[in-house]
């Protein structure tokens, strides 16, 4: 079987240098007029100009015309916590006529009505909500996806719940990785101990969560009220002693040197930072510790964007990612992320475009699989409904997304598209 | 036949006075939890409480289980410009790194451009596009929409836009209200002499459009570089007097007093007030003329959002539409439109929910007939995917409606729906 040419596509693509690209590199995208991608067996054999890709696939390939197209990598989402058993609609309702974030979760609100939820839970239910989610995510562009565990918030539920997330990834339609985030809030029946359940974390919980064997990192929500900048610094080396690689949740409210500490223990990624520092963002580049942002939740939370524009030009990889929860921002469509960070953050069309492909599979460790469409990766594509990657962002409200393909499978064609 | 009774939703709906809810009465919308709907030949016999409702219906109606939905007034979008031949994508990316929309309007690109490609266009291409929008349209909710001529600026073009509207009308599921907006933009053979232009709007064209007897509004785009306050008040006047209702597009870059003017004319709407002065809000609100605001567009154009609270403040009647058109605004969905109305324009969910259905309605000279759900009004309305209109703005960058009902027959049901 010589496989399949989707030919006349506009292509739109980050070149991977087998890393993320930072800083000034960010926005140098490869684009082809009428090419063609070639893939066989769920991997990319080539693209490049229509005529050169078909009389390379030979005359026995499948031929399916792209109709001119844009066609773009699949997108990464890095950062979600789509594993969860409610909404939390009524709370959004009282938070948009002013109730502060931070205030809802003093009220027991916010994180630990998720931990309650998840708790009573059965596996089939959490199961059944989070294919849905992964089934939106599907439809909207997202063929990689990044699930945190973290409203469990003891072993039993945290390893419940990673083992749903792993489930999820058999079911689903994309590449699933799994996070541990025991350390998200500090549970009701540990509230005035926070030491406690920090030690549970670092003695009990890591160890269990790395013989289960299915969380790839280990995060951190490091925030005023939630976890100290010391203990977000001892609960990731423990997790990087049992081969949880570090990921953390730095200065979304309060600048707490989050976005320095990832840098320091060389991070995977600091995801939000929207109160980070000069300092830290230095140090991060020098670490090359990717910046995932999250302006869905900027815009959910009504609050200031992070400073992406100052991140590029301090050289740092930017990525992009939803956050899906069902408190600060119950977004699912990475299209609509791009559309924010275009339109709202300032990034450039092909920085976007990298930081939801490329930068966003590099801070899950798979760049060397997905996040370009370059021979030998995997033929995760997204067909647009329009002729470039703009289309994303100028048709503001509705899916632009044509069809999207993993492994070289339609997976997901909407149901409308012009 | 005693009709169909949509049992267990969460309704929620302003009431109608007879005329737009306008300054702190935007805000009030009757709610009913396990409330029902019951309607018959499309039109809304009852709705209240389930079981009031059941027992009036009586024994033979058809009975559907919304399963705790929210139910709310099917949306209206009382400003578009959907009716057009080609998308203007190349010009979006332009401008989104950094061309004024002014400046793209002096190359000749802009409205001229989608000019251009309508005076080439033929009927049934202009149709089909139009009919690809509204079905999009009416997926997100919209279920009674305007569309404006304006891309013809000839006599020719502008009676057969209009008549495509009326095609439309008669093929799409949709309501549609047709405006004449010849007087969108000076034509290109007509730039060094505008007068004569104006004078042939109002000498030539004016009476040919109320000949035809399509278009319901006349509307005005008032702007430095486009029509002065002078010229389009001489061309409403004329429309008047030919039966067309006055409409503007008023203040949205420069403050030329449009607001003031539509009070002036007894408008029945103004549109875009990003610009407008307290002065001509007092007016407007005097002489109760709707403010039909399009904040997809100000996030389109990257530019402020027109001062909403102010306006509701100040006792004006504030509606939302989509401005959906090729350059400013490819924006087909009232659900996007009402997201950012509550989450960047401040509107309360009751302010925005009024704003998109009652008065919405009342800006088309439509309340009697839709716009809320009461006796007697047309049985248009949509079911989310969630337990109240919160979830508009809740579940961003998806498509938040679960099924739209166009007089009582299920119109669109969208793929997904959690
Ligand atoms: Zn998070
Ligand atoms: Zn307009």
């Amino acid at each position: 079987m010589p496989g399949t040419v989707h030919i006349n596509a506009n292509i739109h693509t980050p070149l991977d240098p087998g890393r993320a690209l930072a800083g000034s590199e960010q926005g140098r995208v490869m684009t082809l007029a009428r090419g063609a991608l070639w893939h066989h067996r769920g991997v990319i054999k080539a693209v490049g100009p229509q005529e050169e890709v078909l009389s390379r696939a030979g005359d026995d390939a499948e031929i399916i015309d792209c109709q001119g197209r844009a066609m773009i990598p699949g997108l990464v989402d890095p950062h979600t916590h789509m594993c969860f058993a409610q909404t939390r609609e009524k709370e959004f309702s009282e938070r948009i006529q002013g109730v502060p974030y931070l205030e809802i979760l003093k009220r027991g609100g916010g994180i630990l009505n998720s931990v309650d939820s998840v708790r009573k839970a059965s596996r089939e239910d959490l199961l059944k909500t989070t294919l849905e989610h992964l089934d939106l995510a599907l439809a909207h562009g997202s063929t990689t996806v990044e699930i945190k565990s973290g409203y469990g918030l003891d072993t039993e539920n945290e390893l419940k719940m990673l083992s749903v997330i792993e489930l999820a990834g058999q079911k689903a339609s994309q590449d699933i990785v799994a996070t541990f985030l025991g350390a998200h809030a500090i549970p009701r029946e540990k509230k005035d101990r926070p030491e406690e359940y920090v030690d549970l974390l670092i003695d009990e919980m890591i160890p269990k969560v790395a013989e289960q064997g299915i969380a790839k990192f280990a995060d951190v929500f490091c925030e005023k009220g939630v976890f100290t900048k010391e203990q977000s610094k001892r609960i990731l080396l423990a997790g990087k002693k049992h081969g949880l690689l570090p990921k953390l949740h730095a200065d979304e409210v309060h600048d707490l040197g989050g976005g320095g500490l990832a840098a320091q223990l060389k991070a995977i990624s600091a995801d939000h930072l929207l109160a980070v520092s000069p300092e830290s963002i230095a140090e991060m580049a020098k670490a090359q510790v990717v910046a995932i942002l999250l302006p869905a939740t900027a815009y959910s939370l009504k609050k200031p964007y992070a400073p992406a524009r100052t991140m590029l030009e301090a050289g740092l990889a930017v990525a992009l990612a939803t956050d899906c929860n069902p408190g600060s921002s119950y977004v699912l469509s990475m299209a609509f992320v791009f559309g924010l960070a275009v339109m709202q953050m300032g990034l450039s069309l092909e920085e976007a475009l990298t930081a939801a492909t490329l930068n966003a599979a590099y801070a899950l460790n798979l760049g060397h699989k997905v996040g370009s469409l370059e021979p030998g990766k995997q033929a995760d594509f997204c067909l647009l409904a329009g002729e470039s990657p703009a289309v994303i962002a100028y048709r503001a409200g509705i899916n632009p997304m044509a069809a999207v393909y993993k492994k070289g499978r339609l997976a997901a064609s909407t149901q409308r598209s012009l």
